[in-house]
């Protein structure tokens, strides 16, 4: 199989582009195995510049020298003391580029003004070209999904654990805690997205931010989680009930399931992102909850924990196997609470697999 | 005293420009109060849009509405459904906006092309300014100091309950893990920035990830930690050594320590960034660690753990009472490790004041 630096070299040179500045972290990582991360967009590890030949170069700053040589292989790596521009400056006329691209979905409007003058003194063009590695990042390699299905396990058995030890009164942020602090004892590098555990009421809010709200017994509790394993994410949603379920509860998880598997048996190579958000979303509807199912059915997962492909009504492109994704309907009803269920999977040729081996949903 | 956000529409009128979009998240924060953070630039949780009268708006989507009404006061909540620009197309001529500023330090590229499009298709002047909140918030008000005060303590109780347990054995990632959970479980949101544990020689690396290597007796481990709470943030840095003291050790310690003292008794309303950090640097160079102290002193600490004014060769502006920084000078000897100290002070009309009360230093 071809590395992905390499197909993507021979994507360059089907554009005519000399060279590619890459800044977004997950791409990055992607193309040279650098496992450094950026605290945020502006304070940012290092970047690639990938030409059409090799080598591909390593541009970062002394803090990162040690971790850039021992993460890659084939890379050359660049130290910048004045930052990145300047190093470009040099660089640039140096490997002759005079048709560069970069990435106009993640290089900030200041920044490529600063490489706009730098470009125009250069003579050389500059192309913003977007979603191109991200493209490429859509269909997982056997070697990724082994990543991903190991963090897709840990998530499972973390939550498992910490399933088993919810009593009535721990607060949400306790949970949370709880959970974030046991992914990575045993192993991930931290939580992919900041952990949601919403009780009662608050499961209404998709979004919701664990507080001092205590578990109640016979609400429905709202776990969303996800870690990140050897640059991998897995994203998982169970909801939960500690004592009798409710008769509305029972009926809505029994529907929200209903429109999971519904989901999850659309899913094949061909099908677009609508299609399957359709046929989940249908089940929801026609049961009178349509209004209370207010996001997209799923998203891709890798890398980035949200990524392309997106099950929902923006995505008419069609699936392709090795595309991993999740499928989590969801019913939020305003003081009462939420229901929501999410889990992995991967397109394969005739359909697709779960990726997720547990059965933790309440037994109903 | 003038509320943040009056302060700035005065900016905005001195300017004559009509609104200001906020796209930065502690910018937002700083002028709303709205709390909810974004997963990353790509992902934003919602924008101000600032009149030179009021009311400001904040425009989000329906996920943080109840949110933003629990925040915010005195804001009208607008809930986009299918995007920013696409409200903005409506809202922007409804209020008769005819010079609009955006944030150039925090758009990407490809939105602020979109947004230039949208902007020429209503006649409007659109205005890239950089860094006017941030300079406002390099002065803290009491209301701040005092949430950055709890910051730092709470900081510094984990830092003292962490430090009683270290025991040799134990690695770097599991003395952070400890760290991190003690944090949440006080009260704290999370780490402002991944705790850096660093033992014997990964001390070399300023930015080091803490892994499986044990501590060891003799060995200086270097624990470099940050804390937000209540949005605000605090950031420290200890280097502690389990058993002997070897006399290398104590010599480089005491000699950044030396630099650390020089630093904050340096710094005072009118030096300049620059002239703080020489102040400290001096000391390592003229030991003759010049080349191993590779960074700069200190930067500004707030809502951002990193944000202005910087302690370097690059801020050659004036200090001024209120704003907050670190001092953290550092020696590092690839192969053999590294002693950073690191504490925080706000600068007052006489000089500075310590923020951190702890005595947690090795005793030498």
């Amino acid at each position: 199989m071809e590395s992905p630096i390499h197909c993507f070299q021979a994507a360059l040179k089907r554009r005519k582009v000399d060279a590619f500045l890459v800044t977004q972290p997950e791409n990055r990582r992607y193309l040279s195995g650098f496992t450094a991360t950026d605290m945020n967009i502006s304070e940012s590890s290092g970047s690639l510049l990938i030409l059409s030949g090799d080598p591909p170069f390593l541009l970062t700053d002394f803090r990162y020298q040690q971790q850039a040589l021992a993460d890659t292989k084939g890379f050359e790596i660049c130290i910048y003391k004045k930052g990145l521009l300047d190093l470009l400056k040099t660089e640039l006329p140096r490997l002759g580029i005079k048709r560069l691209a970069f990435e106009g979905h993640y290089l900030l409007f200041q920044t490529a003004r600063k490489l706009q003058e730098l470009a125009d003194m250069l003579a050389i063009e500059l192309i913003p070209i977007t979603g191109l590695i991200e493209k490429q990042r859509t269909c997982k390699d056997p070697g990724e999904l082994a990543l991903i299905r190991r963090a897709v396990r840990l998530n499972e058995e973390v939550f498992i654990e910490v399933f088993k030890s919810l009593r009535p009164g721990m607060t949400e942020r306790q949970v949370a805690i709880r959970i974030e602090t046991l992914m990575r004892e045993r192993g991930a590098s931290g939580p992919s997205f900041e952990t949601i555990v919403a009780a009662g009421p608050n499961g209404a809010l998709p979004h919701a931010v664990p507080g001092d709200r205590p578990l109640v017994e016979g609400e429905p509790i709202v776990i969303d989680m996800g870690l990140v394993l050897d640059g991998y994410c897995s994203d998982m949603t169970r909801t939960v009930v500690l004592g009798r379920i409710a008769q509305k509860t029972r009926k809505l998880f029994r529907l929200v399931r209903k429109a999971q598997l519904a989901g999850i048996k659309a899913i094949r190579p061909g099908r677009t992102g609508l299609e399957v958000d359709m046929a989940a979303r249908r089940i929801i509807t026609e049961a009178g909850y349509g209004e209370a199912f207010g996001h997209g059915l799923g998203h891709g997962v890798g890398l980035a924990v949200h990524e392309a492909p997106s099950l929902s009504f923006r995505n008419r492109k069609q699936l392709k196997p090795g595309m991993v994704v999740t499928v989590e309907p969801g019913i939020y009803l305003p003081g009462w609470g939420g229901i929501r269920l999410e889990n992995m999977v991967v397109v394969t040729p005739e359909g697709c697999e779960l990726l997720n081996s547990d059965t933790t949903f309440l037994d109903i």
